[in-house]
């Protein structure tokens, strides 16, 4: 068993296909750590589910060995599975006043205040959990106080990157800590795990500093138009560019949505929101200002069907009327599968009258991922031995890989993984060697992991052909089964009846010819009659409609 | 009545909110033509639809007006609802000969062969129909043959635009016919229907012609690789300039996909595509060719789960597998909403070895639509005195009457309208006046409107929800209600009940106590037990599950 304490093992335990980005774990001997416990959000065909976390089986397993939990920064694919992972396993979690103060909204929501350990670490703070030594390292991305982490290991430093863009002249605190990755690098790093989101892009990602320019230039063209920008809420930076604005032109600042309500009191709290008194007003106060003295900043960038700009699109907002002269700016891409939530939106809000500003005509947004300039940047820094890219789809991944080739590194250097892939690095090699148990737990309600592929299956058989309830009154003596009532027929979702009632009709008609042909063979197996009536029904259903329901026969005894 | 005779009355029927996309009808006095009839796809709330057809009630009240169909080019959203249509309604068909060799093979399909008179119409060619006289006007677009319609009535020329790019090197037949427009505009033009769907995109869009030039490049650069292109199979330009490569190339070309190989059965047949023999090879003799000697062209371009590419991607293709070595041109952008299948497919086919070139990374494609200046062109040629800017979200058109604005257009002579508003114009005004009847009828099976939003609903709830069963036996006599079997609960789509088995047991024991205190209460009444029992049943699943399945109660009688 020797020889295994001296591998380092690092593995991926969940992200819907985009590896490392919820849970990245590192092995030695008996020490363990967690970097990131993050989300991910339905995909088309999870119908009813409301998120999805990592599998961390593996983790409640190996409890004891875990030294620690450190979150990069405060986006919910990072921190969202952290009340989840809590409930089953205790751990200390590290992460920056921000990060933790947002942390700890969602730790209150689960009824969690209590019993964890958060312990507050800076940029440039170092802090040991066993056999490793943990540094954070500061980075710029589309939230403040965000971090990369550095891990020295017993076979050498692994840096992770977090989610980061290189951000030169960032709104608030220190721009990136180049210097530390050059000086890590120069001396040596052994594995470099690397954020891939925008691989694709040629070029640099702009200065958030850049919308700030933008803001300003719409707040000056807007005299009268009362204003309303919809965005992440988590980007305490942008919104510090809006309150900005509001100071320079003399309006107020009204935030909806819970989520932005929450984290500008979080940021305000923490300090990282500089408000000067009287700017920001409550909704109750909002009919003592004229509309040109206000912005509204909102959720709903992604075109979500409950958040506040939605709402106010369907005109379905209890409080804010959208009304002609509003200028609204989404300030924010939709996330793959969310284009057409948003293109409803903006197409609701035109119908009202509002002008809205959105990607594609004009610079009202900027990515917080490093584009392919950054990218290289990064590589040039750090030189890694091994290199690792995380954080996206296959496709992705691999074209990292080929950025890293462009600039000299060896192919059989660079680790292609999947979720739960075991990438083990000794002294003098690294290699991927078996797997852990890993994957996807769905959230439904209050049920973790209860809804399966089956669940999910008949739910999308469900939606797609509706159902139909076949009942019948059965009477069985001596292995002889009578009829005694119905045969009775429910549909939902299948067809709208009134307009089909000979359908249905001939559809009795169908289970009774059924159920006299049953009485007729003196047949009381109810599993066959069962099965018989479900077959006959759905061939006759098939032939007059091509549709294929879920078929019940319900057999009551009497 | 008088007035009315003197009015022409322009309006749309369909198009899932993008207007004039699949019907655009013209009204004069008893004359009615109509301009297209296609298909729209379902949008994701539109559980288990297949088609979205225009809801065409207005022509089948009118049918005896109807002088005529034109068809403006061979795409599902312009030609799809034809055979849906001509079950309802007969009327001639007019369209060019590519068009109508498409709709043929639609006819074909819903067994409508005879009795429907298609006529061959040439661009350049006119027709009347009624008070109508209608010219076709060859312009070109991302199918051979399409045209623009111009129609002379008797309050002025009407010009609708149709799909179109200005492509001065179009790979086969004239260019577009662009002194025809000039002509028409010079003499003037009384309104204007043009299409919006680039209006977003600055510049031109590229000549076909461009993608021939990348293909050879491909072609020439992967003398070892087996080459596969993904694309609509109604491109026929593309398809042709693939059959160029082959050629050059020294390949045989394999088609794949059941659409693209009746499409290029029909181009052929019609002389639409130039093949030299023996370039054209069947599946049953692709092992006789080296995979270098080999060209697929596919369906799949969409990532649609069941087209072609799909299934060789997620190796479920019967006949081809996708090895290391392959190459792979997704020669399309996706359409919205698209986006996560085409991502799914280009990753499936990478981890399989395969190098996937696509849009974004490579010029593999080009856009069948005008794009800004191009479309400023239009309005320069033509300048009419109105405008009815069609196909395209509300936003398209409103950006549209921005652009027309812009060249010095009257905001007043614009008309950003609704499906189903008509335009009413007379010799010397135009404006927007009622609406007739209109909108969208889901296709699911062989059923046309019989899933509406009662339907829908239920299937979303279903979907996210599931369903449970509650059957009991009940024995009711001089009022008083006895159980006599169950309660038995079925489920699905709500939970995996192996795992849940206390939840199941504890629900049935709800329902037990239900059915107790009723009999206890002598209650008989069915609807009121239903309800009860409904009520405490959700009631705690809700409790412990914080979800909300569909639940039917099922009392048989015995």
């Amino acid at each position: 068993m020797a020889p295994r304490k001296n591998k380092l093992k690092v593995f991926s335990l969940g992200g819907l296909g985009e590896i490392g980005k919820n849970m990245t774990v590192m092995e030695y001997g008996n020490d363990i750590i967690i970097i990131d416990c993050g989300v991910a959000f339905p995909q088309d065909e999870m119908l009813g589910i409301d998120l999805v976390i990592p599998d961390f089986t593996y983790l409640i397993q190996n409890q004891k060995k875990i030294r620690g939990m450190f979150l990069t920064h405060a986006h919910e694919d990072h921190i969202g599975t952290v009340p989840y992972f809590l409930k089953e396993v205790n751990t200390k979690v590290y992460g920056t006043p921000l990060t933790l103060g947002l942390v700890g909204n969602k730790l209150k929501e689960h009824g969690l205040v209590s019993g964890t350990d958060m312990i507050n670490m800076g940029p440039g703070e170092t802090v040991n959990a066993g056999c490793f030594k943990v540094e954070f390292i500061r980075i710029t991305h589309s939230v403040v106080d965000s971090v990369a982490i550095s891990v020295q290991t017993p076979v050498g430093v692994v840096i992770h990157s977090g989610d980061f863009k290189i951000d030169h002249t960032p709104i608030q605190g220190e721009a990136m800590d180049l210097q530390r990755f050059a000086e890590l690098g120069k001396k040596g790093v052994k594995l470099f795990l690397c954020e891939s989101t925008n691989v694709l892009a040629p070029g640099y990602t702009m200065s958030e500093r850049t919308i700030g320019t933008i803001f300003d230039q719409v707040f000056e063209s807007s005299p009268n138009e009362r204003l309303m920008v919809a965005m992440f809420s988590s980007n305490i930076d942008r919104i510090q560019q809006v309150l900005n604005c509001a100071v320079r032109y003399k309006r107020k600042v009204l935030f909806m949505g819970r989520s932005m309500v929450n984290a500008v009191k979080t940021a305000i709290e923490l300090g990282y929101l500089d408000v000067p008194d009287g700017v920001i007003i409550e909704l109750s106060m909002m009919r003592h200002h004229a509309p040109n003295q206000l912005v509204i900043v909102t959720t709903g960038s992604q075109g979500e069907p409950m958040a506040a700009l939605s709402r106010m699109a369907a005109s379905d907002h209890r409080q804010i009327d959208i009304v002609p002269g509003d200028k609204v700016i989404i300030s924010a891409s939709p996330i793959p599968g969310n284009e057409k939530l948003v293109s409803r939106v903006i197409n609701d809000l035109m119908k009202l009258g509002a002008e809205v500003l959105y990607e594609g005509l004009m610079e009202v947004h900027v990515s917080g991922h490093a584009k392919q300039e950054e990218l290289k940047l990064m590589h040039a820094l750090i030189r890694p031995e091994y290199l690792m890219p995380v954080h996206g789809e296959f496709r992705h991944l691999k074209h990292h890989k080929d950025l890293a080739v462009s600039m000299g590194m060896p192919k059989e250097n660079i680790f292609v993984m999947d979720i739960g892939d075991v990438l083990e690095i000794t002294n003098s090699d690294a290699k991927i060697n078996g797997t852990v148990p890993s994957g996807q737990l769905l959230v439904d309600g209050l049920g973790v992991g209860d809804v399966g592929n089956v669940v999910l299956r008949d739910r999308k058989h469900l939606s797609e052909d509706g159902m139909i309830i076949v009942a019948v009154g059965v009477s069985i003596h001596d292995g002889i089964c009578q009829i005694i009532s119905g045969p009775d027929i429910i549909s939902r979702g299948f067809v709208f009846v009134r307009e089909s009632d000979d359908l249905m009709l001939d559809a009795k008609a169908v289970v009774s010819d059924t159920l006299f042909e049953m009485e007729q063979k003196n047949t009381a197996d109810r599993q066959y009659m069962k099965n018989k009536i479900k077959d006959d029904l759905r061939e006759f259903i098939w032939q007059r409609t091509k549709r294929n329901p879920m078929i019940f026969p319900v057999l009551v005894e009497a």
